[in-house]
């Protein structure tokens, strides 16, 4: 039992008050492994006063620029790879199955069901695009009943939630359903790159750290069946300028798509995916 | 160059991104400290996704508990032993001078500067003590103009600036000059021990980990005087229950003081305690 905190025993000393008849072994497990590493990193950076204080500023400032639109520490923990660690942990998948990728802050519930080749952007803002592809399992059979539920931004970089009463309700979002064959298509547009919010803590330090705040061009896509793990991903195009420096890191070369350009028809765009999903546990 | 972020690759993958044009190397250590640290501890314990989601809550909590009058961060920092380890970490002394201590939330500048002897608790609250000693350097010497600000909760277990209306303003504070014998004497109560505020994500942390909240007894002293460096300190009551359970883990052995009862006179207590000034550097 350490009774007194040194600079040697600091974080012995307060693992040691943990009162394991009264905590939850999961709950001393992760509290031991904060502990340990908050006061590891503190020390091989002998942080400074004015540090710690700068700290304890950038946390309360983080934590005071939430609100119901906007999650600060969520994009702490994106563009700091946390969040696609703690995705990459909680989604490890057999060989061949799609890889997942971070949800995002803008999906919405609940949008259109909708006929296959249906054309989901309601503005026209960005060039056309053909999306198609079947949704398999791991043995390269068709899935059928698959729920696809894709959203995206328009080529202006916003989402429609983010611009009510200038984009039209539910634009470049939809849901579409699998039959026997597992294929789908839907018409969209080639998605944008655009840059995560910069006017709070988590731009202060993309820019002290010399980095910039762009996404990659992505469209999100959530896939559904019974019998399958969820998959939550995004298709990435690969010209992107930012392809390989996503500020969120939520790229895999895996879901880099090969958009193409048509030789006319009705789309300027070709984009062939296909969707692997792996067995529920 | 890390392209993407893979489970195993994810801190190097976040730290590669770091633009040395554009960033100071200290900022830039820090946060390969933090990092790597970060990372480490979520793949240790394997994070889940909904304990992700806890912490973001508890974060932004935290952060939307702060207020003029609230510093919850800080809170967080203080139980987990944080503060005191940065405090170690930018105070060490030579053998002999007195240890440093936290600063604490109560803190307020400019406190009446009074005589010798006088008396600081206004209020009558608490078992009458006397407070007496010498500022010495390091070799024993005295040290005259040394400035002692002090402060202290009365028997209730509240700072004066807790309890507007009802305690006295600056009741128990006060600052007291030495003489050419660097003596100081001063009248006030042997302090009470008392919980840290519990309204909040701190609160819920300590009885997760079945922790109590409380802080032993205690008067707050800072002295400075020229040539010395500024000395942050508290002089601890040793017979309290939790003085080997601080809530923020303050206490050091040297610490404490020989509280006594008298034999009579004006004081029920008499408190002996020397400050011993590190020369600056």
């Amino acid at each position: 039992m350490v009774r007194y905190l040194t600079e040697e025993n600091s974080a012995a000393a307060v693992i040691d008050r943990i009162n394991d008849a009264e905590c939850s072994p999961r709950f001393r497990r992760i509290m031991e492994g904060l502990i340990m590493h908050l006061h590891a990193f503190i020390r091989e950076v002998a942080l400074t006063q004015e540090e710690w204080e700068v700290a304890i500023d950038v946390l309360t400032r983080t934590g005071q620029k939430c609100s119901a639109e906007r999650q600060e520490f969520i994009l702490m923990s994106d563009t700091l790879g946390v969040s696609m660690l703690v995705d990459a942990i909680n989604n490890r998948r057999p060989e061949g199955a799609t890889e997942n990728t971070v949800l995002g802050p803008f999906h919405v519930a609940g949008a259109p069901e909708l006929p296959m080749g249906a054309n989901i952007s309601l503005d026209g803002v960005g060039e056309s695009c053909l999306f198609r592809g079947r949704v398999l399992d791991i043995d390269g059979r068709p899935v059928a009943g698959a729920k696809i539920d894709v959203w995206s931004d328009n080529a202006n970089g916003f989402y429609d939630v983010q611009q009510p009463g200038i984009q039209p309700k539910w634009n470049n979002r939809g849901i579409f359903t699998t039959g026997a064959d597992g294929a789908y298509h839907f018409r969209g547009i080639k998605p944008t790159s655009y840059p995560v919010p910069v006017d709070g803590p988590a731009g202060e330090m993309l820019t002290a750290m010399g980095r910039h705040p762009y996404r990659p061009s992505h469209t999100h896509v959530i896939v559904t069946a019974r019998g399958f793990q969820k998959l939550v991903t995004h298709i990435f195009v690969g010209d992107d300028p930012y392809i390989e420096s996503d500020a969120v890191f939520g790229v895999k070369p895996s879901l880099i798509a090969p958009f193409a350009r048509t030789d006319g028809g009705d789309t300027a765009w070709v984009c062939p995916f296909d969707f692997v999903l792996a067995p529920q546990d």
